[in-house]
């Protein structure tokens, strides 16, 4: 893992070098540092550490790690699949990902070649993925002159532009957006680090709240709709998405605006029945007790720290994928996106 | 202002050295330096600052803030009244408390000896009204061994015990509340800071969470119900508080568990119609931007930084006063409190 110079885009695989080149999220905005990643230890290790990450992205990177690691160590599959599945539990991209890499390995005569060719063709579905779901959100909320979002869900957590923050994007540059909210996203602060830092270089005029103003903030009008991403959608359509999504679920329908979130079908879990059998990853206590150097809380203190939470479907106005829109959002609906 | 030794208090007038001693709210946990105030205008600094917060805190530091100016500048009630007042603007107690060392001051004989006795009146009342609400909470709430909290409702924000810490202080006590869930309170973190503190300090186990990790909590069974203090009840009973406290409510409610609100008849205010009628104080940005040396986002970000936000009454399942419960919360219950 060595720094090299910044890319424009998050995730970009190199084949001179035969590397995964990857933007460092930790480091935003304060500094554009680039990982070259060269197997799928260092693959997984990214994923985990937050690195890289957004659902569909970490998808795409263990894609590629698998790819990285058959070129090393032809016999390896079974085990680098296994290593890469597990660097984060909620998000179904990283299983759907690696499982499409382990079928086409297994069968081919290079496994390493076929790795890489279905890693690529992976990379490319999602970037078109983006682009469809930026069209078929933009269509919906095309009345919503001021969208809120949680988390970051642009360019740096999907290929293309990104899921939700593509249709906040699409719909600036159709003319029709006026302002976008973010929310910071504690502990990590993708909110205040990344999307904010995504929301100026697109040029699209923005504010930046706390997580606990939202509701508030939604509930005085200062908002038309939210729009969120998923990490994984059950087949009823309840969404495990950052935690903190589902209280903005809440408020919007107390507000009676639209409450939009938007994901490629590749986070469609199918075998999932429904939000109660969504594994929600728990994470370390020091992300809640510290932000930089400065400690909030006594050490040693106990705390919960889960990364996602569970929206009923039931408050869910519409899931836009690449195939289409689901709404209202129930078990037919989903299904028939797939 | 200088430093002197830390008390157990977080207020104390000092009738030897004329001046009311702080406990610097801003330097903890890690530090409990305490401030010497002398004159009206260094409590209203310290309160603006929020060295010294919390609703009912800030009303009593305001009213021997009024007394310290008349001992050094007889003829100054009216500036230093309209200076008191203007410290803060959401909170009532602060308006309340200096009205009512106005009118002593304005009718006695000796003007900063009766503020004296009016402050010192006003503090003793606060004190009985923490343990008569820290009593009819703890009956209401007998049967919840699990308790959620927002901000810091304790000793560090009232008077005596506090209100909906000494709810919860008042039930461990009585041996039937088994842990307290704090969420940490972004942008100034008074959760992690001091309601941590204080709950350390009680000995009561305690979990801390990011604001927007409470919802998901709740709706996942983690606490047996929620309860948090105000800074100004509307007549029709609808409850300005600390920021986030609405995204709680609404979590409560969809999860039927209750959503209590504590605080003294002084939180009140009889004049004001609902919530629609209450002054929300926006805070300045670099509150949000900042956590301690920390840049969050990149400098001159916009942000909205709401330091409250309003609870419709429906959705408070009881308000416990000194003067005892009203349950439903509605424009009779309250009026039958005053």
């Amino acid at each position: 893992v060595t720094a090299t110079a910044a890319p424009l885009v998050a995730l970009r695989f190199d084949p001179a070098a035969n590397a995964l080149l990857a933007l460092d999220q930790r480091r935003l905005p304060h500094e554009e540092r680039v990982l070259e990643l060269s197997d799928a230890a260092q693959v997984a290790d990214a994923i985990r550490k937050l690195a890289i990450r957004g659902a569909p992205l970490i998808g795409v990177a263990a894609a590629y790690g698998v790819a990285l690691q058959l070129a090393r160590e032809p016999g390896s599959l079974d085990a680098t699949c296994a290593l890469l599945r597990g660097a984060r539990p909620t998000a179904v991209n990283l299983s759907y990902a690696v499982d499409r890499v382990r079928a086409a390995a297994s069968r081919a005569p290079s496994p390493a070649e076929a790795a890489l060719h279905e890693a690529r063709a992976i990379h490319h579905e999602e970037e078109a993925a983006s682009d469809a779901i930026a069209s078929h959100g933009a269509g919906l909320l095309s009345n919503a002159r001021r969208l809120m979002t949680h988390c970051n869900t642009g360019a740096l957590a999907a290929p293309g532009r990104g899921t939700a923050l593509a249709v906040i994007a699409e719909l600036f540059d159709r003319g029709t957006l006026e302002s976008a909210v973010a929310t910071e996203t504690r502990p990590l602060l993708q909110g205040a680090r990344l999307t904010v830092y995504e929301l100026a270089k697109l040029g699209i005029p923005h504010e930046l709240t706390v997580d606990s103003a939202a509701a508030g903030l939604i509930a005085g009008g200062a908002v038309d709709a939210v729009v969120v991403g998923c990490d994984r959608v059950a087949a009823n359509g309840d969404v495990a998405n950052k935690v903190g999504t589902y209280a903005l679920a809440l408020a919007a329908r107390a507000a009676g605006i639209p409450f939009v979130v938007a994901g490629p079908t590749s986070t469609i879990d199918s075998s999932c029945p429904d939000g109660r059998s969504i594994k929600i990853e728990e994470r370390e206590p020091e992300e809640v007790l510290r932000v930089g150097g400065t400690v909030l809380a006594p050490e040693g203190t106990a705390c919960r720290n889960p990364a996602f939470d569970v929206t009923p479907a039931s408050y869910v106005t519409a899931l836009v994928t690449e195939r289409g829109v689901a709404q209202p959002v129930d078990r037919e609906s989903v299904a028939a996106l797939r």
